[in-house]
């Protein structure tokens, strides 16, 4: 047995549910009859697309309408924003979340958004069709263990230091409460290389899908924070085997009030969509 | 001026609160009596002690006693516990707080225990008299938020992947909502050495100190992980000129429920309270 | 122009030979007519695979049997090893050199070695093909300039951890000295993260290429230290618009004198082989 | 035995001549009269000084003037500069080794200078009284076995991504080569955090101690980068039981040809001289 596969057989051994039993084990999420499965490369690369965060009820509009044209199946847009500094823009709270339901409603898509504080949950619950975790809350306890009781999907990102062994135990709390479907996302992670926002770890992919059953997409947007390297990445992350990505897409990314320098627009973005069919 | 003074007018230009406006500008938290000053090297070096969780009410009472005998001022020991796996023991809650609440009582000793919800917030506040925000949630901004809000003194420890700016803007949350009593806390960052838990960066005593009038403190406990060290890392800090220091402390360290290997035995910790005296 | 071009400008700025003019600017090496270019997605994706040390005569022999069946054009091992430990096996040296022009010339396959001084270089130049600057020796000016004069193409890895900046101005001392071939060497940086022994920056192929003409190709066996993931890693590598690979090889991976847990057996390496085809 | 004391134990077992037998197990390097001792808290802190690179004749007889003024028995100055761009300021070579040696000789001073390349340690050994090995060559271990075969003091700085082991190990090449005379240098490691230039791992000191029974000095000035937080990097640095500290000093830092930003001017170093006294 290698070092790695030791590795491996330890990090199972802390994951009641989360651990992978064995080589055909995977999981499928169906959300209002969409799947997302963690078969390896599978037809199934699913797409979550929109802006940062959800500005106006015509901007997400736009994008939504642009998007289900390609279609991407997922609209993501932040209505409660977690913003370094208390002075920048926060969001638009719950009007944020109903401008969202409709548009995702008008152009049949489903939805993601994230959820920031326990209090929060329920309400956001209703309004869109899976919960985001953050990266800053990835262990958040009292919020994962809130999370873990609803009957939501929950889009779990990877806080940018946290080790594998961390991320996997964030999902176990969601998962022993109760809440069986999780999508993990790499999203980059904090390095000394200052170009970049993050480094994008693409051997998470492989290495958590030998740990787990859970789906696994990446974020190029956070990830790299470098418009022009979105499409490499989502290529590359498509090829490692992720079950998906999710990107920062915008109707007017110049004047956009969050990421700018890593939202794509619609032009962009069509050359990503190419590049992976 | 130097590039370094550039980034300090930068980084204050970010904070209205948080920003130091000239030397002389200090901030005295007063706690029950007790002051905690931002003021370099004055006798007052606060030293907060106790055990990682709060276990039983003899154990507490036990190290309440011993460290009142030492003069120390301030109690700490959590009651709910951000533990990496949702299988490690989670702390005994409300429980908890009564039987700290109750030694600090006993012993003259003032207190400070973890908030990790915006939800417990208010419970919390009724039993301690300082709310410590953990390092993983120093980017839990609806947190801050609600701690903001209080009229409790906030020990607000620094993410082991957050920048100073970013530990700043923490900063900036809690205070732009009203609670100017903000103590900061440097506890140790995550870098590629995997001997100690964390490095602590005891350089951002200096630099907190040109940005900010807010008190520092640092935690050898978590900033090193290594009990052996956590004497030398101590003195190093008072050198540098912290305004205190927060140490873990157990009655019987070979038993500690948690944080095993940084709890020091009472016989441990008198060598430090001789080597700072 | 976004914030990333104007990184992209500043950069390039720095460079004198290193830059790359414009969007058709690529460079291609040839050696002793086995071509390497910079351009992206072109059939030509170089593999470099053996073993992380020749051990005898046998060894070297066997692997490079094997590679060329494969159709591998180019033989890696190293003869003068940087070895973390003083008591490590040192490798063979010039005796290792010369059992690797052996097994190369018998099986019509170029080499590729490590040379670690700058006194070493004459006399491994008459060995190797290419000649391989190490990561730990990225930033030694001094073995920089020395293969700078020669008129061999020169292998350079990025250190564990060098910025971009950092490797592109090492390739330019090479450059600038006169040494026109240079291939960078995407190996892996050091992180938090301990379960894998790098991680591998991947989102580096896609940003060097707006930087600089020359070519770039990933090392899968040590930016991750997991055999396992390999095949994962090169694909993503391919798929990304790297120029190669560098993998290690073992015909007895079990009984490696290094690198045990990254080295592949043939049957691994077969697998690899038919998923880049 | 705690976590620590096993890990102190392991390490230990790798080193042959590096690792300390017992307590009061210290080494006492005596370079001609004068003492650097691996005893903590002595009276002997050693302070190393001088411009990062040797400008002209007058600029080092200027500074060692002042230098030797303030007792300060070493003089430090580069003359082989490894710069990260091969346009920057190179250094004086043996010419500025030559006004070094007359300026330490004028003012009754000891000298330490960088040695590159192993070809150049014999010449660089007939002008320097301390062979410096840079952190970017620590892992060149070419460069190591040639200095561990001279009889020259070496001060071997840590690279700024090297963990305790590899420190130890670098060292460990230089006392196996016969060399026992190695102060160990501790200079700041490179994180995530981008205002200072490095992190000063200070609890490198204590950690290294229990580990060997080398002297270890710290160098506030790359550790840092920061000309205003040295002062209390370096009165932390003594409190912690370092040996000694090197820092850049300049007769007009605005003026200096490399590291401006970290250059102290006379008057600031006068500061330094007495807080530590």
């Amino acid at each position: 047995m290698s070092l790695f596969q030791e590795q491996v057989k330890f990090l199972k051994k802390k994951l009641k549910f989360a651990a992978r039993e064995n080589s055909s084990h995977t999981t499928l999420i169906n959300i209002k009859g969409y799947n997302i499965s963690s078969e390896k490369h599978s037809d199934n690369f699913t797409v979550m697309a929109g802006p940062c965060a959800i500005e106006s009820q015509e901007q997400i509009l736009t994008i939504a309408k642009y998007l289900s044209s390609k279609n991407v199946p997922i609209l993501r847009g932040g209505a409660f924003k977690p913003r370094t500094s208390p002075y920048s823009f926060q969001g638009l709270g719950i009007k944020g979340l109903e401008y969202m339901q409709e548009a995702a409603s008008t152009y049949g898509m489903l939805s993601v958004s994230e959820v920031m504080d326990s209090m929060d949950v329920e309400v956001v619950s209703n309004y869109v069709d899976i919960l985001q975790i953050g990266a800053r809350n990835m262990q958040n306890y009292s919020l994962l263990k809130t999370v873990g009781k609803t009957n939501k999907p929950i889009l779990l990102k990877r806080h940018f230091a946290a080790t594998y062994e961390e991320f996997l135990l964030a999902a176990e709390y969601i998962l022993s409460h109760g809440n069986p479907n999780v999508i993990l996302c790499e999203r980059g992670i904090r390095t000394f290389e200052s170009l970049t926002r993050n480094t994008l770890d693409l051997a998470a992919v492989p290495i958590l899908q030998q740990v787990t059953h859970l789906p696994i997409i990446t974020d190029p947007s956070h990830g790299t924070g470098i418009k022009e390297i979105i499409p490499a990445m989502t290529v590359a992350s498509k090829a490692i085997g992720a079950n998906g990505v999710i990107i920062e897409v915008h109707s007017d990314p110049e004047n956009s009030l969050s990421d700018k320098e890593q939202a794509l627009s619609f032009q962009e973005f069509d050359y990503i969509i190419k590049s992976i069919l």
